[in-house]
C-alpha cells in the first residue's frame, strides 16, 4: 500500500509540474509529450529488471500477455481485464479500474484532463516493448472513468 | 524489487526533467527547491496513510522514531541507521546506504550532483513533519556516497 501510494502521489506531481512548466502555445500537447517521453524511459528500465530471469517470449503475442500480466501487476497491481488483438499488429488492453484514474472524480467534467493521467502509462507501455524489440506506437482514451483502454499498434520493420 | 524500481526511476526522470525545465540565472537553486516542493506535498499525502491506524504519538521524539523506523521503511525499504539529537531541536538521521545514491558512482566527482538527488527526500521528511504538527527545516549533506545524513532543526511556534 505504502508502494501504491507513493507512486499515485509522484505521478501527480509529476504532472501538475509538468503542466506548469510548459506553457506556450502548444502547452497540452508538449505537456503529454514529455510525460509520455518520461514513461518511456522509466518503461524501458523497468522491463530490464521484470525480464531478468524470463525466458525468452515465443512471439508478439507472448510479449503482451507478459506486459498485461506480469509487468501491470508489478507497476498497478492488478492485471489488464481485457486484451483483444485484430492479430494484424493491433491490441487493445483494458482497464476496468485504472489505477492512475481513480484519484480523478468520476464525473464528465474531468475528461478533458484524462490524456495527462494516461499519457505517463502510454509512455511506460511503449518503452517496456521497445526494449523487447516491439516497436510499437500507443494510445490510450477513456468513456467512462475509471476505466481505459490503451491501444498498441506494432510498427513493422 | 518492483515498486523499488518504479519509484528510483521515476525519482531520476523528475530530477532530469526539472533540472532542463529550471532554466536561467538561479536555475541550479531553483530546481532542488522545486523538488524540494514536490517532496513535500508527497510527503503530506504519504503520512496521512501510514498514520492512520497508528495511536497518538507521545512527543516529538516518538514522531522522529516513527520517521525513521516505519516511514523510512515505506519508501525506502530500510530503517534510518542512526538517529541523534542534541534534545534541544536538532534531529541527525543518517542513512549509510541511501537508496537514492546508490545509483550514482561513489566517486568525488559526482558530489556537486548529490544536493539535486536529495532534495526530494529533505521535502518528504519536511512534507511528513508537517502534517504531524512538526514545523521544521531539513537538509542534507553527504561526506561519502552513498552514506547521507538529513538534519531537522524543529522551528518552535
Amino acid at each position: 500500500m505504502a508502494d501504491e501510494a507513493l507512486f499515485q502521489f509522484l505521478h501527480s506531481e509529476i504532472i501538475q509540474y509538468v503542466n506548469s512548466a510548459e506553457t506556450g502555445e502548444s502547452e497540452n500537447g508538449r505537456c503529454v509529450s514529455k510525460l509520455e517521453n518520461m514513461g518511456f524511459r522509466v518503461g524501458q528500465g523497468l522491463i530490464e529488471r521484470f525480464t531478468k530471469d524470463t525466458p525468452r517470449f515465443k512471439d508478439e503475442l507472448d510479449v503482451m500477455k507478459f506486459i498485461c500480466k506480469d509487468f501491470w501487476t508489478s507497476v498497478f497491481k492488478k492485471q489488464i481485464d481485457n486484451l483483444r488483438t485484430n492479430h494484424q499488429g493491433i491490441y487493445v488492453l483494458q482497464d476496468n479500474k485504472f489505477r492512475l484514474l481513480t484519484q480523478l472524480s468520476a464525473g464528465k467534467q474531468y475528461m478533458e484532463h484524462a490524456p495527462k493521467f494516461l499519457a505517463f502509462t502510454c509512455g511506460l507501455v511503449r518503452g517496456a516493448l521497445s526494449n523487447l524489440g516491439v516497436k510499437s506506437i500507443v494510445t490510450a482514451e477513456v468513456s467512462v472513468m475509471p476505466a481505459c483502454k490503451f491501444q498498441v499498434m506494432i510498427q513493422k520493420m
